[in-house]
């Protein structure tokens, strides 16, 4: 089969590899049909988050059974699944407690210690657990969005964020996940006021296009943003600031717009620390809250989607056939340049 | 000044009273502009819940401030508020967590204790902790709404029931209340069904308008009602049981349609003890819930109302003015029969 | 190998059963060490609850891994196991939301679906997601508490119950569940007070020692215990109150006791439906909850019980040998009235 | 009246001030019978928090009512009273939800914008919000700490922390604060393990005595001192951690001890902008909090302390008269060097 193979910083090459077969009896194969490239992939390639030369990448996906372990129960060949981006064992104190992102025995591997889904199959530790039949009424490129995207937006914004009714949110950043939060915070909750800061002028048009109450544009400086998005709260700052981006310089601006008693929900990777101004932080009762996925929404996340109420496909801009994957890379790469959301590949 | 008086069981005068004047230092003088009719109000004067022969019914209203006590050092002649239904002290045990329905100094006291907003004039106690402004970007029509209906339906729905994303909703009953939590739940939260259970075609109608996912008229039945409803949730019963209307049968529905581990929120007033059925419930881990409204929930709505994310004047079906008052409570004693929701009042 | 197997209501025979073996590749087969019997057993021999004639009885036990599936990949023959109430599947709705009592696929089924642990062996479905390695530490008697009566305790009390710091308590009944409950509340959470009402002097005696703040005996009659237990709260009734009898008179006495915005937990099973006040409850804003246990808390009971932060052995006042059961079950049967409480019977 | 007045940086006189009167109707005048010194004192008189010269300091203290304005209905002079160390309003939207620290009309004041404490009298603002009365079991001293101490412990680690049945926790200093939160934790919550770092023997002798099961120095280094404590969780780190310090390095700890999924709750003032080390924190879904201490927790606390729960009398180990108070700010700057906890003044 092809696959996507990372051979060290800066360098994937896309050649064959044999198709997967199962280790253990809690397994699954699957043939994928659609996976996409993320944002963290791009941090693998340029050496900021470890993986394994000679690791499939790839963290997200959709596809069908193709076989299973005799310990999986409960799932047959041909049924067509979501892979979510955290494989959880399902019986540690972690996965447990909802939060898979931990798993003491797997967790955050697809792409890292174990070969992903940029590939023709994929083999699927703890199935049972790890796995969700995709009803048919769900498109597989919004299923392929399930696996990273709308789960980590979800519980990012609406679970560590807290945002509640009448919340004022601010949300830095207006890449895919930023727009993911942006989409549910409007159909799933009830904050006041979103307000969206990206750079982009084609994003930014998406972010209105969502329903942001007000879009501001960071190519005007941190400065101004600040002071223009705090003018939108009455100078109280925001209940709830939303760190999509993953730079130090964005957290900068979090600790400045955030409200006493309010929350900064962060859902990117960083790759540096940052300062954390205590000096004024402490005394206004302040959460700040970091999140590795845990996708133990994408249960309730398939049923909204079932039922209709939200319609994520807005956050796939391109599409490109699986032989075209280094094409998709290349773009992929100055995605914010050229109006690029997700990209969904069909493999 | 021009007042509703109760006088008894089924009886009630309008008739001249002095104007209401500064008890404590802690009251406001409030002139009435707006005020409505309450189910509550119907019971009282069923003889249902008590009230006070002689005392001014009324519990909700939007007014102008006249004067206020020299311990209020907040609120200004000619400042428009909201009253709630609730009137707390503030301070005690219960206000302080957020729960003045159980204020140990006043609480649930307007038109039964406490004379209330069905007059020109009404004298707020603890004025400083119950009244509200209300912005001028407030219809008062809504403002009147603010008093009961809407945070009866929030904190009954969202807060008491915990409807989140995914969760599937009934809603039994289609009065103003209901309609109300219906309003809310499409806008505010992330169910992934709601059904409207009603008695008449009208309302019905006005549920699908605000987007009930189904709507189901108890008219064929109790039986066919829990059949048809189970049925839209593949049997496994509903997350939320909203009981929105206040009659033992509904009770013994709510108990029927409640899933496994789910929630039954009741936001009516109750006549009669009803049947619990722990000897199926027992095992099945559900949650009951009773609501007085504690209007705690008030500074979230009007934040969410004067940003326009929802528009609850739909549920104003009808206006009279206060000299025609009689001839409102009449047409609203069968109000389900002719369509009719919440009457706004001009005084 | 032999076991206590169920004949039908009011029967149970003491007989050899051929040892179980591995159906499933996710079962284990444990020997069991350690076993008891539970209020529940005797409402299946009431015929209260439906058991299936020729099934092993027993819901409670602890052991030693036999053998396991071939999908059983984190247990090893030779461990130690505590094997919880609840069977859970651990991939169902239910078991992702740490509610296996309402488990998709097996649940609430040992004695009654699936073979018990009143036997020399039982099989264990789904062992990877539903049997605690018991550290050694723990005494095996200890162990077998933690099968039920210490989760329920815990999930009833301090989760279900919401018992906070300072709140008052009154747990109603004194038998092992309500002891346990007493125990944990005292050691775990910060209650003001907790009034115990139970019957017999003898456990009254154990919940004094345990550090009750009152004992009221519910023989002075239910009008007297709910006078005598509210003058202890000033006759604002309790925060908490622990129904842990299962008698329709005692939820009488529940709603007589709860206070304003209280909650009344459930933890026994209850036979007959019950009359709920809502004609006074409505307005009062409580919270009443339903329990079967879920086995949830039994990670983090382990770990308080292994750091030696309750010696919940108290509760044990009993010992047999398995081959006496059918003794232990006579004397179990008249428990209350000669100061028994839990009985270890050791396999 | 004598009072203690700040004169700017490093520099306060005791001298004679009128006692202060009724300026607004909400005020009460209350004679300070006990009085003591807090690290935020010390704090202002560095510099690093700042106050206005002129103004009297002190933010603890137990009284009794002298008058009371003409808006204060719930208050009579003689009852014995604890003044909280924050000053709310009652009806601000942060006051409403039990965050007076950050009240909008006044909250972190006395002392600094508001005359405080240290002071044969002193004018609380919003007193039937601000003021509670004090039972007459409760030691004045014991109510002194309920100012501040306890409920900045209580609000720091049970709320903030989340600390539950099980958690692991590690506490950051041994000074009065992280002694407060370490005797709640051990006689109101239920971690399964406490560990306390501090400095001085004397103070960690207090915390063995308290029930720490664990006691590290940090004189060792705080490499030392992140390797043993880790060592005590099995290197899992610690779901919850105490920084009850307020220096910088102690952060880097904190950083390091804190499990995944874990909270890592601050209870003291910093000064200083720290690192945060999202690099490697991004992935781990901790959580961190600020607190300025909200005294909400107060009724509660009262309610514990009146029942005999706690005895935080141990907690104060010098006595001074108010004569003496520049001795007691003396001995108070090298509080850790000679053994002394909270110093209780007595005016």
């Amino acid at each position: 089969m092809k696959a996507v193979i990372y051979q060290g910083p800066h360098e994937f090459t896309v050649e064959e590899r044999p198709k997967p077969c199962i280790l253990e009896p809690t397994d699954a194969i699957v043939k994928v049909t659609h996976t996409t490239i993320c944002g963290t992939d791009l941090h693998i390639l340029q050496g900021d988050i470890a993986s394994t030369p000679g690791c499939i990448l790839g963290h997200e996906g959709v596809g069908v059974i193709d076989s299973v372990g005799i310990g999986v129960t409960n799932l047959q060949p041909g049924e067509r699944v979501v892979i979510p981006a955290i494989n959880g064992c399902g019986r540690c104190v972690y996965c447990r407690r909802g939060m898979a992102s931990q798993c003491e025995v797997t967790g955050f591997a697809f792409g890292m210690v174990l070969d992903g889904m940029q590939a023709e199959y994929v083999r699927v530790p703890h199935a049972m657990f790890s796995l969700y039949v995709l009803p048919e009424e769900i498109d597989p490129g919004v299923g392929v969005l399930l696996s990273d995207v709308l789960p980590t937006a979800y519980e990012g914004s609406i679970l560590n964020g807290g945002v509640g009714m009448g919340s004022s949110v601010v949300i830095l950043g207006a890449g895919p996940v930023a727009l993911a939060v942006l989409l549910l915070l409007k159909k799933l909750a009830g904050p006041s006021q979103v307000v969206v800061v990206g750079r982009g002028q084609s994003r930014l048009g998406v972010a209105k296009m969502l329903g942001a109450d007000h879009v501001l544009t960071c190519l005007d400086g941190d400065a101004q943003v600040v002071k223009s998005a705090k003018a939108l709260t009455g100078n109280r700052g925001f209940d709830v600031v939303i760190e999509a981006v993953g730079l130090t310089e964005v957290l900068e601006t979090s600790q400045a717009l955030v409200a006493a008693g309010g929350t900064i929900a962060l859902l990117g990777a960083h790759m540096y620390k940052c300062d954390l101004h205590l000096e004024s932080l402490w005394l206004r009762n302040i959460t700040l809250k970091t999140l590795l996925v845990n996708t133990s929404s994408v249960p309730d996340l398939l049923r909204v989607v079932k039922a209709g109420k939200i319609h994520p496909e807005v956050l796939i801009s391109h599409e490109y056939s699986f032989q075209d994957i280094e094409a998709a890379y290349e773009a992929f790469k100055t995605a914010s340049k050229h109006g690029m959301l997700k990209v969904l590949i069909t493999v």
